[in-house]
């Protein structure tokens, strides 16, 4: 039995989709994701996520330099935002970054319970993928979503990493998820910006520059996981 | 604002979808949309949906006419099985019929709590359309899923119904769960037994009657509703 691939299209889901021997790769590309692997780019030396202000603010009392927003606005105390150009090297090169976000700290946080989680997003794309078909083992791509909702572009990475492993024929699609989202991101692949124009969360939310930031893609090697609270990176 | 259209892909996450005043569509293509249809298509009188063989036997005992399997196989008291081309008009014509789903009763009944609880299927599909345009009402498309999990077939009837809606330009969608099922469909449409031919659960449990039977398009204009207990029909 060759390994399987397998995509959680939410937290929700998640229960029925975790395999305690998996690698499990964390996706929430509008922008947890996606600013993490930034941050990495840009030589961090680590990012402690945070799921509350409380606990961002109390790290800050104590000297370290905090990223924080809430609906797109940065926080008072925060030394810059959530987003993937916040990360500049200037500002993370070297340094522990305390980085606040609700959801994905929850959602790291039981993607840890399995055998390594890793962190991906655009940016890092094939560098995952050929980290993963390295190890031989069962993937579990690990969606945020919108609100505990399915959306399309954290099911987008899911089918263009599950594409790229399926594809090195040493995978297999673990179920119907795997295969949607390679459907998917076969529709959008030939204009991603223009299929990505009509996210519904994006146009709530409009923040076309954070989109195309986090849409970036095979710009990075860097590969963070989570180890004892902490992100490092490979 | 003109009404939305939701679907949501598991029953783990009916919680984020659930809408009070929405007329929410029950979909269960493999098999018990697709075959409580097909029974009103023959002319059933109505239908008892019961989640457990023990509430399935005690109406056997009292002279109802039974349709029950576990994985596939019609159980020793039942009259048949659980799939469309079971409930013909001999079988079904002007009688109740009690209907063994331990997931199908479930959904119905959650559904049921909102404004209208209707039965989707491709065979009633262009009817179960029509009538929703008529209400000018919001919309849940709630896929039962692969135990528990995201699967095509309930997402492609998904997309088939989202896009006839939308394309009225009377409908708006409400998440990306919608136009994720809208791109499915598309891909999916030019040849959808090839395409039908790939889904994990058809591959495990290898029943290609079955799936021919429940992908039959547009073969009746009854809609299935449920209404104290029991499914009768528009």
């Amino acid at each position: 039995m060759i390994p399987s691939v397998d995509v959680c299209f939410s937290p929700l889901l998640y229960p029925v989709h975790e395999n305690k021997n998996a690698i499990v790769v964390v996706v929430d590309i509008l922008r947890a994701s996606s600013s993490i692997c930034a941050a990495f780019m840009n030589n961090v030396n680590s990012i402690i996520p945070v799921s509350t202000l409380e606990e961002a603010r109390n790290y800050k009392d104590k000297g370290f330099i905090v990223a924080a927003e809430r609906d797109g606005i940065k926080i008072d105390f925060a030394d810059f935002g959530n987003s993937p150009q916040h990360f500049t090297k200037e500002r993370v090169a070297g340094k522990t970054i305390v980085y606040s976000t609700t959801n994905g700290t929850k959602i790291i946080k039981m993607a840890a319970e399995s055998k390594l989680a890793l962190i991906g997003a655009f940016s890092n794309l094939d560098a995952l993928a050929n980290f993963l078909i390295r190890q031989n083992n069962d993937v579990v791509i690990f969606c945020a979503g919108w609100k505990k909702r399915f959306n399309l572009e954290d099911s987008l990475f899911a089918g263009a990493l599950s594409e790229i492993l399926i594809n090195s024929n040493q995978f297999s699609a673990l179920c119907d998820a795997t295969l949607a989202s390679i459907d998917l991101w076969n529709t959008a692949k030939l204009d991603v910006a223009k299929y990505t124009n009509k996210l519904t969360w994006t146009a709530r939310l409009g923040m076309p520059e954070v989109l195309n930031a986090c849409m970036q893609t095979n710009i990075t090697d860097k590969i963070p996981y989570y180890k004892e609270e902490q992100l490092i990176c490979f």
